[in-house]
């Protein structure tokens, strides 16, 4: 936690924040702060700036805050994954909202398994959690948005076409001949597979829609590393 | 399991290995292999191929091998790294393996905490091990080398020069004013910190020996995504 996120909960006043549990522990048992320090503190989809500890007991710190910096941009990036195996969802989420990535899209594919999709991590509160652990861990407070598409052709034929529009849309195809552009930094779409890939029906699909297929060399990587080597690709002016 | 990587125990002649364990358990429950199948296979430090299941029991597979592909180009890199906390460590050591890191040092750093050096991942078995995983994910069969030194200055005075010696060193300085390069595709020598970052001392010191500080933009990334993300950036003609 480089900085701790604040929701509208929090606030007490406009100036004054409580609070508890997770947040309040990193502050007492990582950070260790005392009455008086200051802490990086954001609000979400809102600035950044700093918090003084004003109050601190076994259950509450109060702070008043001054936030006075907007936070770092987003990336002008559509992020569309195969539903990932749960237990690389959170560490996905997490590093996409760590990477600045804003727009994320949750799909079906022939070899996402039915029971990715009951993973209690879909749910609202953990979807928020895990994407709040990646922005404080970024420093950031643009909340991403999280939709999820359980039918592959619905999406891919009536709302895809509309989404990628004005943008380079890729789709991470290990195999393909082209290679994945470098320093694009403008408005892109990526579709990245799941383990084993899109087949290549799905690879046709996503073409007709207008994705480019792109490969990243010869090694195939996991999607928790597809997503920052490809990030880093296509935007290292906007890291 | 993209690969099965081949030690020299397995083969039981100059074409033939006998794999059980892991391995096989992946070829039964996940490839679900049946005899006449191919699979690619590879012999740690050499060539790629196929390997043809000749006999499957439920203790063994006999493959017949084929290795007649040489193994993705490795990375002119030097990737010099705080010791991670143990619960990332495995992880990042599969990443850089994946990512054709073949040479990894270990380093000592005011906020690493002792403990982390009494992890059993550090065991030259379980080494192997992660680095195994992470060449097989990637299709790959160069072993990287782990360095362990448990002594930051000794490493930084001693021995870190020499090892910069024609490589454009860098080391992850969050804060520092320069950019981190992008594509830089010619030896290099990165060094990353811990949670929390090098300290100025230690910076100076690394600075000293050689490197140059840079950063990756306003957020703060985690080792494991700092390590593609890096990666990514200087090597994009590589990958």
């Amino acid at each position: 936690m480089n900085l701790a996120l604040l929701f509208d909960d929090d606030f007490v006043s406009p100036d004054r924040v409580i609070l508890r549990g997770r947040r309040l522990s990193h502050l007492q048992s990582v950070i260790k702060v005392a009455e008086g320090d200051a802490i990086p503190v954001g609000r979400v989809n809102g600035d950044m700036g700093s918090g003084e500890v004003l109050r601190l007991t076994d259950t509450e710190a109060e702070l008043l805050i001054r936030l006075d910096q907007a936070p770092p941009a987003p990336l002008a990036l559509t992020l569309i994954l195969a539903m990932p195996r749960p237990k690389m969802f959170r560490r996905i989420l997490q590093t996409c909202a760590t990477l600045g990535v804003k727009d994320i899209w949750l799909i079906n594919s022939y070899k996402v398994e039915k029971s990715f999709w009951q993973t209690p991590w879909l749910s609202d509160e953990h979807l928020r959690e895990n994407l709040t652990l990646g922005l404080e861990q970024a420093m950031d407070t643009r909340m991403p948005r999280v939709q999820v598409r359980k039918l592959f052709k619905p999406f891919v034929e009536d709302e895809l076409p509309a989404l990628l529009a004005g943008k380079q849309a890729l789709v991470a195809h290990p195999g393909t001949s082209t290679p994945c552009p470098v320093h694009l930094n403008r408005p892109a779409a990526l579709c990245i597979g799941p383990e084993g890939g899109f087949t290549p029906y799905e690879v046709d699909k996503l073409e007709e829609a207008g994705c480019l297929g792109v490969h990243l060399g010869p090694r195939i990587l996991r999607m928790e590393t597809a997503v920052p080597v490809l990030v880093s690709r296509l935007f290292d002016a906007c890291l």
